[in-house]
């Protein structure tokens, strides 16, 4: 047998990918440092948890953990439907909003087709694109939001799908309903635009597109949502897209015949019936906001106002140094150097108690 | 917006899949034909469902249930690591073995290569091969069983991956020791070899191949394994890789950050810990397998012999019309004519009472 490189068998697209890096678990943190009760605002996931309801469901889920997903998910595509006004048809699941975007990526994109994409938009798009060898457009952004006009700009025939994250992770900057109704009526309508909605729950602007109604006018959008955000099941893996039905039978025969988890499916049909529960955490939330940008402008920090439920704050030395303070007085955040924002620290917005404990250590290592 | 035909935009290979077919839900079986209490032994299910431990930590790591995975599955590569005498870097960890199976097919194969399988090998593997563009070679199968001698002839300077499941789903026959390392010796070292390992905590045979001693020997061999089968996981989706340090590498890179739930991790781990629940259930199937076989000797029905969790039967007329006549008396099977092979069923080896039921209805319908 000749000895092999098998590093130089696999695809080069693959092998010259950065692996994403994702936050720190608090149980790391704690066993590197040797310390205990650390906070987590690293991920931007909700401090409440998920409702009740959806525990118990997945707690009885787990009787039948031996049996087969039903690689359909009927009950969570009928309440998802219910929910959205929309057919179950039009929905494809995911494992992670993750999943439903590579889906789309590897039904739409690949050597020799490309797709546009922001500046500073969810990693996970671009290298998404990349492991799949498409062309990545990166197009500068405009204040840290999607700068449309070059977006429109940046579209050519080898141009398969615009993404559009809304708001943007890591900036919390937001595209407006007249500029992605532009962009829509802008480009050919055999470019797909795929809008990643992660954290719309948490959104009340009026001038926040109402995608849904979108669709129904533009064929070409997709619209991409997860209950990991503000639903709370970020452990689970649950995400979804919206669009035609002639999209959803393509994505959904790019899928895997399991993607979806029983019990994710079982905990997500439960958390839609407890709306309750979102509008608690999406005040939560924005008590919490307010909080934050109040102390920041005392302590005389910069930051980038945000929709999500987290707050990009600007430091004037690196923030790796800054995040290294931060995690030994206990507090997890995110260094933005993989965005090229190497001055710029990700916040997730806490509970009060937790909030607090981030300014204080954030006070005392400034 | 000029009108698009969506379905003609997404890439050729994946407009031309056809979707693989599951098992039925229950559920969805009695609801169509208003009956309860019906049994499903069509997906190679262990009937005993998984160890308690593991449903007791699937239950409490739901109180996480809004904190991220952990993206490197950390605990469960130390304890499988432990269990399989190999190095946590070795594995990769996938929702799913049919995760696994995409990622090395994601990141090994692509337009213009190609992989080696046998005809009836499981389905969901020339499926993904297809969704990445590349060309599936398909190898004539030998009574049923993998044709290694064919199957080396058959690669070529554009095979990348030789898939062998072993034992086959849905045949049931297996690869020897001799053939694998045959196969191994005779093709370049360049070429990865996978073995799908789905079934084999059943197996005893002394001529079946112990492919981690194997793997230190032949660095293209890539052993992938699930929890779907006998540690009675599959609602979960947890399979997993051991692999050269090397490929192990490039696998990680192409995986998605968050691929694994972490109520599948948790329960994982439990699982490990409880090699009885195992031997319970590999003895429980022994018994099963030898019920099956004795009555379907006695009704003159002829089967492959199998050395899974499941049995392969031949029927005189279309295996559809039988599959139909056992739904109508409950008891749900897996008709096998997207194999090519319009008269076979196969049936999974369920608890004593199971497998009574189904031989009764099955000598009612025949």
């Amino acid at each position: 047998m000749l000895e092999a490189n098998f590093n130089s068998l696999a695809n080069s697209y693959i092998r010259n990918l950065t692996p994403y890096q994702p936050g720190k678990p608090i149980e790391e943190v704690e066993r590197e440092l040797g310390i205990a009760s650390a906070i987590k605002l690293a991920s931007n996931e909700n401090p409440l948890g998920p409702c009740p309801s959806a525990i118990v469901a997945a707690q009885e889920a787990m009787r039948k953990a031996h049996i087969y997903p039903d690689g359909g998910c009927y009950v969570l595509k009928q309440e998802l439907a219910k929910f959205l006004n929309t057919h179950a048809m039009q929905l494809t699941i995911g494992n992670g909003s993750e999943n439903v975007l590579e889906i789309i990526v590897k039904a739409y994109l690949t050597q020799g087709s490309a797709a546009v994409i922001s500046q500073y938009a969810f990693l996970t798009i671009p290298l998404l694109i990349k492991s799949y060898g498409a062309d990545l457009i990166s197009v500068p952004a405009k204040n840290f939001s999607h700068d449309i006009k070059k977006m429109i700009a940046a579209v050519t025939d080898k141009t398969r799908v615009v993404f559009i994250v809304n708001p943007n992770n890591p900036t919390g900057t937001y595209t407006t309903n007249d500029d992605l109704v532009l962009l829509l009526k802008s480009i050919p309508g055999n470019v797909l635009v795929v809008l990643d909605e992660a954290y719309h729950e948490y959104i009340d602007q009026a001038d926040y597109p109402d995608s849904l109604s979108l669709l129904k006018r533009y064929p070409n959008l997709v619209v991409v949502r997860t209950f990991s955000k503000a639903y709370g099941l970020a452990a689970l893996r649950l995400g979804y897209a919206i669009s035609s039905l002639e999209i959803a039978d393509i994505l959904n025969r790019a899928r895997l015949p399991f993607n979806v988890n029983t019990i994710a499916s079982c905990a997500a049909t439960a958390a839609l019936r407890d709306q309750e529960h979102i509008m608690k955490s999406v005040a939560l939330n924005k008590q919490g906001m307010q909080q934050l940008e109040e102390s920041l402008k005392k302590l005389g920090v910069k930051y980038i106002p945000s929709l999500g439920n987290f707050i990009t704050i600007q430091v004037k030395n690196s923030a790796v140094e800054v995040y290294q303070k931060l995690l030994h007085e206990g507090v997890i955040v995110r260094p933005l150097g993989a965005y090229d924002m190497p001055n710029y620290l990700r916040v997730t917005v806490g509970t009060f108690d937790q909030n607090e404990m981030f300014l204080k250590a954030l006070q005392k290592v400034l």
